[in-house]
């Protein structure tokens, strides 16, 4: 049985495992203080070009989102999200739970409309005498890649970076597949870019090779007490080593990007394979996840030799699949999912 | 150097390691579904014996605190705690974030007098009209160990028992370091006692020779969609594989009372030589701490060789300070710091 | 000038402010304790032909909607409410500050389409493997009338007791202007029906004739501790007398129908009026309030002599405008109005 | 039967009410936009020789602290109070409802001993690696008079002053019977100088005259969006008339100090009866609430005649009782009071 469901059905990359095994008698300090929080740190603010920035480690993503956001929010603010954001839906009221709205704007293939979302802040200013009875928008959430694996582009994310100005909000960026889309052939966003445009956003572990482990990044300065933030959001690892670890491993020798490049090539193979049988892409998806639309036969035959994730069903009756890649997929998988789906198509 | 600053200064015991790399290609579910979640539950249910017992796995402490004691309460209620208890001072207020007050009695070495706490309940229900005014007590939170390392008789639990009952209160255990309390020499409380007596408890694993998690025992039931409060208050792991190898590995050939056995051998050690050398000690710990009284002069001396914890200032100027055992204790470091320490008392 | 702004901008009918002054000097127990709470309460019960129902007095919609909706709410639930409900937009955010999501679904006028409801349950619940990671559904919102001053027919009413019944969840109904909606012509639905229909309704009191105050009634049985829940949010007045004694007096000698009888009759002149002169109106209410389209030279001609109240812009460019009716609106002042739109309508 | 149980037994004072008919009739705009609120505004600022502070009326006291306090602190921030303060224990967690823990201190008769809130600030930050973990003091709260009618010299309140400079927290003063503090002969303390000493405080309506209302005063600046706050607490009513009016009358010809000083006299009369008799009071409290120690069967004889408030039980068995005058208490029902004090004494 071949699985394509995921990027977190398997473990980590061999070599972060090496590491954990090879430190793993050294007496290091606990909650972040270790050796190894230090060093990675230092190599991700070099990889962003950004000496400046503070960086803390974080166990996964809805954690990292809710302490991020409540850090930031005063009581009265809420947090602008495309209505497929991951805080929206699937953190099971997390963003509330910490006592905040989530603002949603439309969802365009995951992403805002940026023109739009200027004009819903206009909107809302405009509206003077009934404002302040409201919600106040109080951070802008940005998925990149976004839930549907799309990537904004740089100019886009500039947009975004003049509205948060204008409108003086903080930016944060989700990035739990981050990877994925600093890999992808032909973006033109690179960390740096996020350091410069960016108030906040994380470099996702979890679902790029680690066993779990989110690095946000402030590339100016983080909000204040934020370590007591995380530590009352149940944040804070006691042996704080093990995500320490597995980031200093992630970022160095460009083992970080090894693991997303291998990912994107994986799936650029399934997406060639999807366009020369004629299927329907439900997204224009360039990262590591492909969404194919089948009938509900083909899903059913599909299902016989791989795993996938079914991800919503269309008003035609069609399904909507999603196909998954990690730094586990071997390459011979990849060629005999294409040879299913090949066969399917006929 | 040598250090015996907590039992989170080293990574997971070795066998721990073992699995995480043995299992690292195999494709598993994601949130907890995999297999060897289930393999760790049904081995925690027999260690319990408690075949009907739900099983959870968290990442930390405060996370798993904040998590169930949020699931039980109703809005208007607190969790009762005496003052000493982690809830209320180092978890950055985790509890009282989650909209619930920690209602605080009296410590004795870390334990609660049950009488003192039966009067507290009788009295507050006594004042009619005062009470609807008031937080109601709505679950009783106890620790075993203690923050200071002392354990409850059975015949002490099965009155917090009767308490709870009187009252219908749940009573939660917190076990961060419960291994430690069960390996201890003279104590009558078994897992399966636990299972018995409690509404909800957790068997430490992070300060238990894992690199992190806890194994949330429901004996009963849990909360209706604990799983969807776990994930609202960021505590599920994508990767939920990494809790569940670790606690079977755990509860594989009695791992976890080996580690625990282990650390508390070496305390009573430490205990045994700071008896010979007429130290005082400041609380009648017989788990992994040792809470030892220094003069400012011994704890400075002491540091040139040791790191300990520095736990508080005593009105006399003298000084508590800790010494903690774990899994990866070796006995010739127990021995030197025996000797370190009686060269001090000279 | 003329006001038809609102149904809050003059003080309360004068039979309340007369009550107010003639028990001035009596002595009351505080807090909802006191003989004209108590009385109150018995009048609401035969009103509501439900002898055993539980009331009691909060001070203003917002609160009322935040203190019900949590008290019942488990911390992983969200309250379902058109997109339009007054909990989703007006409140300042109140329902997520006490941690729970607004589930909105469309808005037809304000109302629900009950059929759209149910598939949104199916819906949720058919997605097994999503909907534990998600908020899920605890309770039903109502307005009646709604924000736009449509009504439910009993029959709506009902089915929406059905699907409530079918997934075990409260049905809600908030009824800021409930007077308003029992007294238009036409309407079958009756406070009986309401009490048996609801889990827990209130009857508004400050735009229906009161200084301030909302009656929330719960047919069969109140939340535990619901004083506990009104105290913890700020809603229990100290002189708890001031809410009893208007209560009191609105359901006694039918003032509370009087007074909503008198608005609906003022604004269906208006409405008659608007509909002779070719008006459009933006919604079919048939309540309190007129929605009527201006084009922005006749609203601005219009402000020269009423103050109205700016509803929303529509995408033509003209403007929706709301008229209000209350106890205080005099006859001679509707028949001004009326000549007024009609001079704007040539 | 006499009744010296409150001071929010009765209505509001007849001027009040007065003020509420005349102005009955007149259109005025809702959520505290009207003339009424305005003037009070006016009349506060120039009562505290404040002209720059801001002004809003709220309906209670702990929706006032609740509101206050939440619009200050960051999440992770507690509030300062002495374990007897009305936020700790009778507003049914409301604050840590909003999320915020409660740091308790000793409390003597009601007052903090200012070095000793010095040495726990001092203490908490000298603890570099502990405090991180926990929640920090994030406001210093304070009552005047204080839950035991205790009152702050002036000097004391600059002590306070200073330690909340020293550790940048801002100072509130909870008023809810400030007027009685104010009236105290003796009292060194003005408007003026809370107007100049604190970051907020407020000037309590309800227990003061009013039948409902505070007004909460920031010298220098609200937080951010203190409205919003406001509303997300169900704490703005839609007639803000309702509470402008009211204060707009106290603030006018001096009736605020005119109510405040009367009760005060009456309660001074009852403890020169309680000298002469010689009983002990529990707490000397100066202001409008009179706290004796009777014995039980005193105790039953006096509940014949009298309805006071039963407060505490002591050590040995006495019990402590309140006696509390208001704008409405009589003379004579004064010295019947005071006779049959003086009869039960014999």
């Amino acid at each position: 049985m071949l699985s394509f469901a995921s990027d977190y059905i398997e473990g980590a990359h061999p070599k972060i495992l090496e590491r954990l095994a090879e430190t793993n008698f050294e007496v290091q300090p606990g909650y972040g203080d270790d050796a190894y929080c230090a060093s990675a740190r230092e190599k991700i603010r070099a990889a962003c070009a950004c000496p400046g920035a503070e960086v803390f480690f974080l166990a996964g993503g809805t954690q990292t989102n809710r302490t991020v956001i409540s850090a930031y929010l005063a009581d009265t603010e809420g947090v602008l999200s495309p209505v497929t954001g991951h805080v929206n839906g699937h953190e099971g009221g997390a963003i509330e739970s910490s006592g905040h709205k989530v603002l949603c704007l439309p969802s365009h293939d995951g992403k805002y409309d940026i023109g739009e979302l200027r004009r819903y802040l206009e909107d809302f200013y405009a509206d003077r005498e009934g404002y302040p009875h409201m919600v106040q928008p109080g951070m802008i959430y940005v998925t990149h890649p976004t839930e549907y694996g799309t990537l904004y582009t740089l100019n886009e994310l500039e947009e975004l970076r003049g509205v948060a100005d204008d409108y003086d909000l903080p930016l944060f960026l989700d990035g739990a597949r981050l990877g994925y889309a600093l890999a992808t052939p032909g973006t033109d966003v690179t960390l740096p870019d996020l350091a410069r445009l960016a108030d906040v956003f994380y470099i996702g572990g979890t679902k790029v090779g680690a066993l779990l482990g989110e690095a946000v990044v402030f590339p100016k300065k983080a909000p204040k007490h934020f370590f007591t933030h995380m530590k009352q959001n149940g944040a804070v690892l006691a042996k704080g080593r093990v995500l320490g670890i597995q980031f200093d491993a992630l970022f160095t020798d460009g083992l970080y990007t090894e693991i997303a490049r291998h990912a994107v090539k994986e799936a650029q193979k399934i997406r060639d394979c999807l366009a020369r049988c004629g299927y329907e892409t439900a997204v224009p998806s360039p990262s590591n996840q492909v969404f194919v639309v089948l009938t509900p036969e083909q899903e059913e035959k599909l299902a016989r030799d791989v795993v996938s994730t079914f991800w919503e069903k269309r008003p035609d009756g069609k399904r909507v699949i999603r196909l998954c890649t990690s730094w586990a997929t071997r390459p011979e998988a990849t060629e005999r999912l294409c040879r299913i789906l090949a066969d399917l198509a006929e």
